[in-house]
């Protein structure tokens, strides 16, 4: 055979994958109508239908117009492999907006979702073994994976959850200087703000050394910004990088190559399987855009109904719309539903045995850590399974409480941590807090009386 | 800078790609009923709409649940990452009732489009420039560019423009041999039936001997069969790779690695910008299989549109029911007005002055050899042109006809091809034509004196 696993390129399979996010928002009444414009892009003859106005109400019709005009021959075309131009102006306004500074459309790419726009980049950034990329621990798999998949290097730095999953520029430091050491040259670093899966917000004052440490290094910042509109405190609101940087002011805002993700699948749209996404270059020179432009066209065009869910996500109800206050009214719905379900969580992780959880500040998961007692760690081995998915799995079985070990998204050594979303239903959540506490208290007194007496 | 010109990974410089393929058919009936299928999918609530049936026929209605019923929560939900199980299901129904062979859904995968699927099998095949892969020249840059982007070796077979660009299995031995002394390992063969840019349909009988000598040097053979609904000839109607490898018996059809491509892009349906496409996987080990769904899995999945899209694709209407007429009717329809322009064009192409073309047998372009005088290649050296990128703008500045050079798909050298579709609407061809003659004959012309002028 031709092809077996021992001819595989290594680089396939030494590449791990532990998670999937599976995420399902309810829509809202401002989704509907997204998605109502999305369908009348799907099928545009509806449009001279006399009837259309009995199903889909005049504002998503002329919305639908809208976009349909950016396109070359609607949803069935190949867009330009950057993504519609109409779309990307959009972006760029809606990045100015937020930022205050000047965006350009020429420098936005549509993707199909975040993950292929992060692929795209680390793969023009990656040459070998001998390049490194920074990233957190505990971080998001795409990296890992994707840094495997390319053959890179991964350097790890970790996040401290002492400090509420902080992130402290000195541990930078000895992570490049221990790569550098093994002749690794550090090239990037990624920041994944709000975290997953720590979900915490990193402070301006944080940015700023972070983007400062990456001027000095000669690294490009890879700002995972996914999560940009979940944030469940008001210390911090959601600041960019890109803000931040330009901020600084020069030489910083003129010299520091940041790379900002964004996508449709997470914040009030929650439209996962759209696969619509995108990133904006800051500082790269033209040159560089080109050969990125040129590698996306391989595959041709990010699909086009996608790329008007980013227009539409990037273009709210300003005040003054029609739908402006509903819009307001369900979007501040929705955070606070969170908030509160971020808030029901980490109080029942922490009134649990051996948990200890840091509040979710942003994004949409809890990680408390589980310390696992000797005799829990004696029989994760006896039964050869890791201790923290041996936890999971009975979780899973004792109180069908679906979560992924920790050890999925890197930990400390000898720490052990779940991830869950903090995604069910508002009114379910005190009693799925309930059945994990009696399972997890259960559990503890299990494996400490196990100890106990295997210790006599 | 931290990411310059000079330090991007090499293999994102090396390569190339000439072409992007601009395909839009106007939307028949049937067309019209699948979008109404997918926008009701993308806007679900429409159908409890009391109104819903003033827009959206029973038919779609009925398709509409059953495909939301295939989902986890619609299309706003990540599917599984080889698309959704019950597409996938009715994609190996397809399979088998085109081949009378079973086909096993487990086995096929949905991807972004064919295109991603290509990269996806390419990325686990090539492990460095030691491994070669054989693709047909000319040939769909899609290939060319992914080898290079891997860091792999392609390694080049010449199809036989004077045998209506035939494959003779003996070049192919030819190419294998010289890569093996060169100390390439040739890993993998490329071929495209029907051919892009070349619209040759392989015969049964050439098929058997490429999967032979598939089986003979352990190669994985990707059959990419995007164009396999566009036939415009009776004597060979499309035939899969599949069918005649599981037609051969063993040890063929049990050992002979293949992998199978097919789109939502070509065909009747010509949904470019949706992305949808999928690849089916014969003989290759369980564990092999699982690592191609590892790296599927780090993009999270496909989107889900054109999923629903592909289903639809590989449901045409049965004999027996409502819109089978019309989808016959509408479909000979298609296919017979494709194979008029065909025939228009390549007579068209015959009738000019030092051009020769072959008949345009299946996919959708027309690939005439252009006889560029020594004065016309004289000309575009000394405008530092290649001499087909020469003729083609001078036949987009003069005529206005957009065309795409030979040079970006490969040619032998010294001669020189340009590439166009025969999409233009029918009752415009003789037209377009027409212009096409007025400029070439006089682009001959003018050369040909030029030289007899420049040599006196
Ligand atoms: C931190 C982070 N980045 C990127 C992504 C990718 O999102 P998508 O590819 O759906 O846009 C995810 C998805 O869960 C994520 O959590
Ligand atoms: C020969 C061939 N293969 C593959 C593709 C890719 O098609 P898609 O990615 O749209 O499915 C094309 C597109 O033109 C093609 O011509």
């Amino acid at each position: 055979m031709a092809l077996e696993y021992d001819s595989l390129n290594e680089n396939v399979k030494k590449c791990q994958y532990a998670v999937r996010g599976e995420l399902y928002l309810r829509a809202s009444e401002l989704q509907k109508e997204g998605k109502k414009v999305v369908a009348l892009c799907q099928a545009p003859f509806l449009l001279d239908n006399p009837n259309v106005g009995m199903l889909f109400p005049a504002d998503a019709i002329a919305r639908a117009k809208h976009y349909l005009s950016l396109t070359s021959g609607g949803l069935g075309a190949y867009s330009d492999s950057r993504g519609l131009p109409g779309v990307r102006k959009e972006v760029a306004e809606f990045i100015e907006r937020r930022d205050g500074y000047p965006s350009d459309p020429e420098l936005i790419f549509l993707t199909d979702g975040a993950s292929k726009g992060v692929m795209q980049i680390l793969n023009c950034v990656i040459r070998g073994a001998g390049d490194g990329i920074l990233v957190p621990v505990p971080q998001y798999p795409l990296y890992s994976a994707t840094i495997s998949l390319l053959g890179g290097s991964l350097v790890p730095y970790y996040l401290d959850e002492s400090e509420n999953w902080g992130l402290d520029v000195n541990n930078l430091r000895q992570s490049v200087a221990q790569a550098r050491s093994q002749g690794i040259s550090v090239r990037a670093m990624v920041i994944i703000n709000p975290g997953n899966p720590t979900g915490q917000c990193l402070s301006e004052a944080n940015l700023r050394e972070i983007l400062r440490f990456c001027y000095n290094e000669k690294l490009v910042l890879l700002g995972d910004e996914v999560y940009q509109q979940n944030i469940y405190q008001d210390e911090r609101p959601f600041i960019s990088s890109k803000k931040v940087l330009m901020d600084m002011g020069s030489p910083f805002s003129k010299e520091v190559q940041l790379v900002s993700f964004h996508t449709v699948s997470k914040g009030y749209w929650g439209e996962c399987g759209q696969r619509g996404g995108y990133f904006e270059m800051t500082n790269f020179p033209p040159r560089v855009v080109e050969e990125i432009y040129k590698v996306a066209s391989i595959a041709l065009s990010p699909n086009v109904s996608a790329q008007i869910f980013m227009g539409l996500m990037v273009n709210p109800p300003k005040p003054g719309d029609i739908s402006y206050d509903q819009f307001t009214r369900e979007s501040k719905g929705i955070l606070e539903s969170l908030r509160r379900r971020a808030k029901i969580m980490t109080d029942g992780f922490n009134s649990c045995k051996n948990v200890v959880c840091n509040f979710t500040e942003g994004a949409m998961y809890s990680f408390p850590q589980i310390l696992l007692p000797p005799g829990a760690l004696q029989a994760a081995k006896q039964a050869g399974k890791v201790p923290d998915v041996f936890y999971c799995l009975k979780l899973l079985e004792a109180a069908g409480i679906s979560t992924v070990p920790g050890s999925g998204f890197g930990q400390k050594e000898g720490v052990f941590h779940l991830r869950t979303t903090i995604l069910p239903a508002e009114e379910e959540m005190p009693e799925i807090m309930d059945s994990f506490k009696k399972f997890n208290d259960a559990f503890m007194t299990q494996y400490d009386n196990n100890f106990g007496y295997s210790r006599m």
